[in-house]
């Protein structure tokens, strides 16, 4: 029998029985229980040199960030992670990659009781692309979208920012719980993870809200890693909490009064008020000053 | 502002409303309107070299065989598609390229009234690589899996199959209409769409139905393709028919009476008796005497 079913069966006896999969890996589709509420739906495609370099980092912990990231987006809506779907394009002669992937993308699934149901399986001559697919289900408050931001919010994130390429981009834990925890708590009113940097990410958000914030220089939680690169990077520890990415740290918006809440009563470790919002603009105040902030991430150019 | 966000935003111009998607493209995730019955989900990645050749086809006919092949799995289940969401790896400087291809993702999308409600677009130093995850609806009469065939069961197609290669393999209309009409008719009790080859797809259905099949040589339909490929190919019509795959035509099995019923009133057009199911293995009968049948077909090695 060839590989790639080999393979299948490989995965198969991997897959255990679970209420919510009526029909997993192995047919053309897979069958999932009808969700109760709103189904939420994302994807992301990590390639070798671009999102990770394989040859460093191995297959086990590309295919963790390929998952997790995508975890990160169903957290950025406060919702439930439900089931994922992989495809991946692998380099020729790579059973061992496939499945040491595998492995990598059930370490960060599992630990959020989600399973992966179905799949694509394909080799050719180039280098290893993984594309993940993850569905959730919003909570009965709602899913958080980025588009709810009123001026007079205050902005929190959810933990310390920036030199995540030391490390931290390919170990991180997608703040799924967090996010639950805190719409819980309280109304979160626009959110999104830190994928292309809290500048960036705020400001997609300020864009879909028509509003502006202002970010506190003193108050954005830097990272002992933003620090340590700062050593060798002419840039300062700020800057990389700024424009680094790839934190998979939640920011996020509340009413001023909600706000207060949070700080008496945290319901998650590290949170941190970082700024508030206004009518326009996207500013840094640095000891009582206000300058404008360039929203610089990463950015795919084609 | 960049390449990457001017591309979303020229995308989120040209996503018209939907009542099904309460949030489509431009946030973490998109948000779906709750399906009343179970979802169906497949996923396919298909690779620059190794199932088109961008340089001969062109972005737009990739871009839609991507999309037609994720539907055809839709049809397999007899499922009512809902939505889909894409990941491309562009090469480098290729906006016009990305453009081309939505354009081609979404004419089959419109064909079958399917938004393209998110995606996540990369730029890389290597090959195109289009991965397309479709979500669907499976109807009252529940999905149609691969493992419900039973020996007695006749063996349908719904078109002629062989020669896919010279063109069909990119401009096929997936069998959804077909599959959805031949399941209000009768049980369907077992169905695969043509991807792999009939023989191995039928294969397929075997082995997960734990039965065997017996396919009439003078019944399978052979397409004015594989007639015309054998001319080069020293295979017989035949041969091209059973192993050539990516036909996307459906292969499905029903009760003898349902057979007979289709024979009697086809729901669609194209479909033909091709076979019947037996106890064990799967052969072909030639002038009256079964032979072997090798599920030969393309097989990933990796």
């Amino acid at each position: 029998m060839s590989q790639e079913f080999d393979y299948i069966r490989w995965l198969r006896s991997r897959t255990t029985a679970d209420p919510r999969v009526l029909v997993g890996p192995g047919d053309d589709c897979a069958v999932l229980a009808a969700p109760a509420r709103p189904l939420l739906v994302t994807t992301d495609m990590l390639m070798d040199g671009t999102d990770f370099i394989l040859a460093e980092v191995g297959p086990r912990r590309a295919g963790r960030k390929a998952m997790a990231a995508n975890l990160s987006d169903i957290a950025s809506m406060a919702g439930v992670p439900l089931a994922a779907v992989v495809s991946v394009a692998l380099p020729p002669a790579s059973r061992d990659l496939a499945e040491q992937l595998y492995l990598g993308l059930r370490d960060a699934a599992d630990a959020f009781d989600v399973p992966i149901v179905g799949g694509d399986t394909n080799s050719w001559g180039g280098a290893l692309a993984i594309s993940v697919t993850a569905f959730g289900e919003a909570t009965d408050r709602g899913a958080v979208l980025r588009s709810g931001a009123k001026p007079g919010d205050w902005v929190f994130v959810t933990g310390p920012l920036g030199g995540s390429i030391r490390g931290h981009h390919l170990d991180f834990t997608p703040r799924v719980r967090e996010a639950l925890l805190l719409h819980a708590a309280v109304e979160l009113r626009a959110m999104c993870d830190i994928s292309d940097g809290l500048a960036a990410d705020l400001n997609h958000i300020l864009e879909e809200s028509r509003c502006g914030a202002v970010l506190f220089a003193d108050a954005v939680p830097v990272s002992a890693d933003a620090v340590e690169l700062s050593r060798t990077t002419g840039k300062s520890p700020l800057q990389h909490a700024l424009g680094d990415g790839e934190d998979f740290e939640l920011v996020f918006t509340v009413s001023a009064a909600d706000g207060e809440k949070l700080l008496r009563a945290p319901p998650v470790p590290g949170l941190a008020k970082v700024g508030e919002c206004v009518e326009s603009g996207l500013w840094l105040e640095v000891d009582g000053k206000r300058e404008p902030l360039q929203p610089t991430g990463w950015v795919h150019q084609f």
